[in-house]
């Protein structure tokens, strides 16, 4: 039985569907609508068209054998009927037909459907500053603007960045900018921190220090309130604490989904924005589907309500969309929210939820932080990488992973691989026992993940408390109230410089030698225990626990402190 | 309650158990013997050691904080009481008694237990070859072997090596002798090929091909008769088919689990070696356990018995029977069996079954074999990986995955993610939808592990029907048949090289010029599909199965083809 599906929108969820029901019926036909003329985009490879890294904005447009995507690649390699710069105005759901405008000509028509998919997309969240309209001003929400920006830094010669917000494409555009074009760059942020909700505050500072030490300035607990211009050019940014000189502004406050035109169609979206679908990705129409940043789905660690507008899940969607609309039973059953951001020589990455997030939706959550190498420590070519474990105490489920390390693949492997699991709710000794593939060159024999559970397990049994970097700057800040006890459990070789540094402050038994120095512990002070990244510290609690006397120890150890920027 | 544990072993298992009991029950005590007097090393780094990467043999038993891990270090850092030298040699399992014979005095005792741990390791396979004993042989079993071979090439100038047995350890310690050291490596392997039954022949292939073209070189079905020496130094390996020349020989055939002394005192062992533990690491004496090396586990993918003798599973394995001794509740549910391989630039990795083994195992299974870049292909960076997907038919369950891929940590982060969700069972629409982080840097928006499933999916569906590499260079030596038309439908510029080459037997038409070009292709032969990676020969296949002509396409394309070996 041959069908005419429409599909609107031609970015990334509407060509997978239509390109995946084509294969599937060829007979078929299929019609693609796109308000633009810049369709079948990789909008997340931006910034690196900016930084220089992609030479040529066409690349973000072409396959991997070099054919650009436009309307003729979708005829002869599709069998796609594609129409660009044609915007569909409304849908008559008992008619069947999508009415449409075409801005090349000015015309109005309409098309008949037997099925039609809604792809419309995200927008940038407008923030309607004064001032947006002016020159050099951008939400790099497309092609045309990433060339524009890019061209206003290599042509026009700006120096001066600014980044309103520091989400990924913020925190992608500030490495962009800094980077490749040793442009000044300040990154002014609403929250008190980078990637808010994302990771720890713990894990956004290490994130910040690195960004830092690359030459990005960043504004926290600062809003936005307009933009200055000279010659129609924007040349100030107005805060609510300060002015800050720019001859480029990037607005990267998230994206909001494009359902108007199926909210006014009738059909079922979700309060707070985006079109409704069940694991089918059908809309409350059955003969409508919707895929891409313009829908929400279910996450899958708390079955409520989730949006994730990323090119990865429009693409997996439109398969299901594309299987289903050929008769098939495919099903997309939600995400956990996997993500990873390139910061310079860093990455911070993460999926399921942090611990901000666990505890607004009411878990009784807790979280451990580890230092530990990549690999095993004698391979020459290992570094170290933190990672944070959000878990249940309740239930022991994981509830998610966030980490900070290098920009190779072996921290978002980890997170990949926690990621995998997270929909068939493990608890902890899944993890402690995750069966990461082992060689030197790879991993450790007990590696960072099994190592986390483990620490997650202890800290659980009350045998592991301990504090974070930030806490421990707090109780360091402290010091002088002759509360703490800071309790260096190295080797002397180690620990000296600090007892040089502070000498009366900073104290040093080693672990293997706590049982026969325990007298030089006063029993009337918090023993706070350091060591290079938090095992022999945990070791130390354990014995001194056994002879009655209270300590914590920091979590992540020295490297943690020294990644965070707060080095005693 | 104070209670006795006597642990027999002391690399991986043993010290792991021992040490975590302690945390646990500090107030009891801990005996741990090893015959040897080189205790809790990493046995997996010998290969590093080797080809220098670890200069010292130390490191491979030092902490990642420098300690040495010998008996001082057990005591003051773990109160754990250490003797080394000291061979368990039976054990009563009546009395609780330990029998135990002191190498160093040459006295016999016996030590008293209220529980024991069992981590007596493995040894390696012993070939009892003629000539084993000459002086350059080894089966670098121990940190001490591992310093006499490299010796025998820093010291005395070996220049010539074979390695028997193409497993892990062989094709290790051959890029140890031939990348470091430039020793002329020969490797003889039984089998057919290399890692057999680890990865099918096509990934075994590329295996070869880039180690052969680093200068290792490979003997396949060939039985190695006796080694033969001319002043008690080994000078020449005799096969079944030829002599090599050889100061230094490897020998690595596989280990076998050291389980005497369990099956001396009645402890349930498997037929085929190994003792039998249950969840809680318990052997079939409640008081008694085992870890390591020496037991076998429970293969979670198909349910039987699986022995995976590596460090990682000594550790994880060990700390479960340090919880229980103390009388928690800890489980080692099983293993899938993953691994990782370093070769020169390249990896090979895998998780759960290969094609082969899954046959073996009755499963009604196939696989799919995918070339794919690791992150976004307008990214700067990239590199192409190949992975193999080996599914059930009838349930749709993945069995396992494996590939080839460069040396970072790309590959085995997409091993991992899949290792992880074995246990749970997952189906193909479950890796098709596996959630890996998203960003250019790290992933294309479908990830090669999403693209694998659904190409998976495909097959299942006889939409996709293709062959690899290896089989189509048989196709290709019939060429002169008639039988097949062999189509290259990528564009002229990548096609040329090829028809010019092979005027009579090369054909170019474009995918998106099959439907107008029809007429070319003729009816009576086999059309055998060719592009770079196998995604446009799939949609070429669709449009001719909807013209009624008959295809194969080349899975992996000339991609595959060339890391095979195998280019036209």
């Amino acid at each position: 039985m041959s069908q005419h599906v429409v599909v609107i929108g031609a970015v990334a969820a509407g060509p997978k569907s239509a390109c995946r029901f084509k294969r599937l019926e060829p007979g078929s036909r299929v019609t693609m609508i796109d308000k633009s003329d810049v369709i079948s985009y990789g909008g997340c490879g931006i910034p690196y068209y900016v930084s220089g890294d992609v030479s040529e904005a066409m690349q973000l447009r072409t396959t991997s054998f070099h054919m650009v995507r436009d309307e003729k690649f979708f005829k002869e390699c599709k069998d796609v009927d594609t129409m660009t710069m044609v915007e569909a105005t409304s849908i008559d759901r008992e008619a069947k037909k999508v009415y449409i405008r075409d801005h090349k000509t000015g015309k109005d028509g309409a098309l008949d459907y037997d099925k039609l998919v809604i792809a419309t997309g995200a927008a940038p969240r407008r923030l309607n500053l004064p001032g947006e309209g002016l020159k050099g001003v951008s939400y790099v929400s497309n092609p045309y603007e990433a060339v524009r920006i890019r061209d206003e830094v290599t042509k026009n010669g700006a120096s001066k960045a600014v980044i309103v917000g520091a989400g990924f494409i913020g925190l992608e555009m500030a490495e962009a900018f800094s980077d490749m074009w040793s442009i000044e760059t300040t990154v002014v942020e609403i929250a008190d921190q980078l990637m808010p909700r994302y990771i720890s505050s713990a894990l956004a500072h290490m994130g910040q220090t690195h960004m830092e030490e690359n030459g990005v300035t960043f504004h926290f607990e600062e809003q936005v309130k307009a933009l200055e211009g000279e010659d129609g050019h924007v040349r100030r940014v107005i805060t609510s604490k300060r002015t800050i000189e720019a001859d480029v502004v990037i607005i990267s406050a998230g994206v909001v989904p494009n359902d108007v035109l199926a909210r006014e169609a009738g059909l079922a979206c979700h309060d707070r924005g985006g079109i409704l679908v069940d694991e089918g990705m059908r809309t409350s129409d059955p003969d409508i589907f919707a895929a891409g940043d313009c829908v929400v789905v279910k996450n899958q660690i708390s079955g409520s309500t989730l949006y994730l507008p990323m090119g990865s899940m429009a693409n997996r969607q439109g398969r299901v969309v594309g299987t289903n609309l050929a008769g098939g039973d495919a099903r997309f059953e939600g995400a956990v929210g996997s993500w990873v951001c390139k910061i310079f020589e860093s990455s911070m990455a993460g999926a399921g939820m942090s611990l901000e997030t666990a505890l607004m939706s009411d878990y009784d959550a807790m979280s451990v932080l580890l230092v530990q190498l990549d690999r095993a420590h004698f391979y020459p070519t290992k570094e170290l990488m933190t990672l944070e474990l959000v878990v249940d105490r309740t239930t022991r489920q994981i509830l998610g992973i966030q980490g900070f390390g290098s920009a190779g693949d072996a921290m978002v492997g980890r997170i990949n691989a926690v990621a995998a699991t997270l929909k068939y709710r493990p608890t902890v000794a899944d993890i402690s026992n995750l069966e990461m593939a082992y060689s030197p060159p790879f991993s450790s024999a007990v590696d960072i993940l099994n190592t986390l559970a483990n620490m997650a397990d202890n800290a659980l049994a009350g045998l592991n408390r301990g504090v974070g970097p930030d806490k421990f700057r707090e109780l360091w800040n402290e010091r002088e109230s002759g509360r703490y006890f800071f309790l260096d459990c190295r080797e002397a070789g180690d620990a000296n410089k600090y007892m040089e540094k502070h000498p009366a402050h900073w104290h040093n038994i080693p672990q293997g030698q706590i049982y026969e120095r325990l007298d030089e512990i006063p029993r009337d002070r918090d023993v706070i225990l350091v060591c290079n990244t938090g095992a022999r510290s945990y070791e130390a609690q354990i014995m001194l626990d056994h002879k009655g006397v209270r300590s914590t120890n920091l979590h992540g150890g020295m490297a943690a402190l020294k990644k965070w920027g707060g080095e005693p």
